[in-house]
């Protein structure tokens, strides 16, 4: 057997596999990507996120839910047992759909939506987020089309861009979701030969805008998206965190072939185990339990009987309506603050979960004035982010779920000085300083999403 | 606002949208999957494993790892005072990479097979499968061609054929992967204007063929893939489960550029909480986390901690030492019962791992006598699973991981029966009962990875 002698690997690199590197020389595997490798780029805002973590900083950025009033000593107990009891089970390999058992406690939280399903029409999954992933995979080939509201959710866009789908944003009011446009949408990109796959959709407390689908409208999205055969995806992590009354039913509760739901531990109970689920029609579902399997073979076993444990031996819809209760308070706080220190800004008010959508003062740009704001010591997200082409730097997105009260008004008044100083440098010089460099906030990163 | 009337289902189905459904006429949805989703497909094979999983039949199938060792009672003493102590960070969401303390442990579990890397080359993946499919994500377009051994295994096939990949297969023989073989198949491909993006090998005990790649071969395989620009995806689950001597030293120890490195807990530990990881270079690193962001935001920090805590507090290379000698008992039962009750069958005797690779007597097809052994009471995956093309029904394969001694014994002399039965059948008719619409064992499914 010979030796074959080795040579230095950029010699190696110079074939016809693989072109000269344009734009990232540094790179040897340049040329090797895939085509939707090279739609994945970190931002230069995303840098900034870094320097937002700083403790000096209030971050009015992330979407982190506050677990200060999860009782830690029960859930280390029920964990602690489960490993000591069913240690067997909790640390092996388990099916790709996910436990049973745990696909009955779904059943029962999702009840409270008025959803009606059975356990077998769920898939477990890596958060909500990897339920989106594998929904996107076995609809979307490059160049079909989703339609999401506008704004919509940066992970979601995440999702599409890296599965090189095109993105109509259709507008939202006060009600949400506009019908109207959602169909007119439909019908245009139809003439024009597109495939349009899905409606993605986050009806209740929507990340960013806040804003709830009304119930007439929830029917008519339904409506027009099954004459057009069009599925709808329905995101719903916040959906029994409204802060009064009583949960609107989730589209699925009415309409079962039409729709596939989406739902998420991570903002009512924890993050950390990373569980969320998927509902769908027998035949998708089918295809998300293959991709599933192809992706990870099988969800945590320790994480899923973690959850069990907790749903059977907590009084979990109690902990929700503290966490109701608790996120309230933060939105009032928001509010509050924003009506006393950014009086000229626009906003709306939620209804419940986590996020305040800011209309900037005319002539500001919520992308270039970040920087400013981080050395001001406040963070946030700018509207940027969600929408598909970078559009939306009127707009900037506020948390209110995880600093609390104090921190919040202090938040919101260190970023009307922000805007304040950003005022002058436009009526002084016409603009304001650009960030160089800045392409779109295309990354979600678990810190802004 | 108008209401607009709901009309069936079915009707708004016939759209151009959605051209009628083939095949799966029940499906609503069927002509608006993408393409890669009708490579995904549930094989009568996995409706048979769900039949092997009854209590009285010996599974010889599957690739779960013996759990009966691990000290559950420590694990669960760890675990709850992970969430007691540190509960507000194992419950939240964390960085897409990992957590620091974890890649810097995962720095010294390889540092046992000589490799020598820096916490920021790690990814932390949802399991080394989640690491598959994003590597396959980022350099894989359809039509582009990944080299792996023949056979390969089960989950990485299904993978690629996710991604849409042309799989080009590679001979091995007792040494591993036949490197001149590689060479000639690379030039070739190229030569037809194919684009070879990646080598995927399982250099250490190799599933399901048993074998280990020699160190002189692993340098000839780096040298070759580097003079063609290909990278080497070097998957090693099994690296340490070697049953005699020391490990081999991994490619990743001598070629950080061209080598991009799997490793896994699931063999070491435990499966169940989804843990293994990715090194990269620099540039495929950070295109890497982009990759995780968008799949699931972040992996378990729950898991990661979890694994901390063990990695921390327990003799975790004793309890490797535990296993390997736990797992070469298992192997020597294999073997000998091999000896004992199919003499004319042939094999190799692995020298770590999980899996003995058997070739049939002429004449048998390992796929069509699969439901006629589950009868028998014995269940083992046909070598048509670990081929791209389903080829390769004149082997299977046995996992000796799971039962004990006893049990492996039963199980290959019930196996032995069945083939008895079967060479009858052939001398007798001149063929074997035939599955019906068989296709291909396509599907990983954890019972079987």
């Amino acid at each position: 057997m010979h030796r074959i002698a080795r040579k230095p690997w950029q010699t190696g690199m110079v074939t016809s596999n693989t072109p000269p590197a344009q734009g990232t020389r540094l790179d040897p595997w340049f040329g090797a990507y895939a085509q939707r490798a090279h739609n994945m780029r970190a931002s230069e805002v995303r840098a900034l996120f870094a320097v937002a973590s700083r403790p000096e900083v209030v971050s009015l950025a992330g979407g982190m839910p506050n677990l200060a009033d999860l009782p830690l000593d029960d859930i280390a107990e029920l964990t602690a047992k489960v490993i000591a009891t069913e240690g067997m089970t909790a640390l092996q390999y388990g099916s790709g759909q996910g436990r049973p058992l745990l696909r009955e406690k779904i059943v029962d939280v999702m009840r409270l939506e008025a959803i009606d399903a059975h356990p077998d029409d769920i898939v477990v999954t890596t958060g909500s987020q990897q339920a989106l992933d594998l929904v996107t995979r076995i609809f979307i080939d490059p160049g079909d089309v989703i339609i999401a509201e506008a704004p919509s959710y940066v992970g979601a866009l995440s999702v599409f861009r890296s599965y090189e789908a095109e993105v109509e944003h259709v507008h939202m009011d006060a009600a949400g979701l506009v019908p109207s446009e959602l169909e007119e949408s439909i019908v245009r990109l139809k003439e024009q030969g597109k495939r349009v796959k899905f409606l993605y959709t986050i009806p209740n407390f929507h990340n960013p805008a806040g804003v709830t689908l009304s119930l007439e409208r929830r029917h008519q999205v339904v409506d027009i998206c099954k004459r057009h055969g069009v599925v709808v995806i329905e995101d719903n992590p916040y959906g029994l965190l409204g802060f009064d009354g009583e949960p609107l039913p989730a589209m699925r509760s009415f309409e079962e072939e039409g729709v596939v739901y989406l739902g998420s531990f991570s903002k009512t109970f924890a993050p950390g185990y990373r569980v969320g689920w998927v509902v769908a029609p027998h035949a998708v579902r089918e295809k998300l339990v293959l991709a599933q399997e192809s992706a990870i073979l099988c969800p945590s076993h320790a994480s899923q009987m973690a959850i069990e444990a907790y749903l059977s031996n907590h009084d979990w819809k109690r902990q929700i309506e503290e966490f109701r209760s608790m996120y309230k308070s933060r939105r009032d706080a928001m509010i509050a603050a924003l009506s006393e220190f950014l009086p000229d800004a626009t906003w709306n008010v939620p209804e419940g979960g986590f996020y305040v959508w800011v209309k900037l003062p005319p002539g500001l740009d919520s992308k270039t004035m970040l920087p400013r704001a981080v050395t001001g010591r406040v963070a946030y997200t700018p509207g940027t982010a969600f929408f598909y082409d970078g559009t939306g730097a009127d707009h900037l997105r506020l948390s209110f779920c995880y600093p609390d009260e104090a921190t919040i008004r202090e938040g919101v008044r260190r970023l009307a000085a922000v805007i304040s100083a950003e005022r002058e440098s436009v009526e002084i010089f016409g603009t304001t300083p650009q960030l160089d460099d800045v392409t779109d906030v295309d990354v979600p990163g678990p810190d802004i999403a």
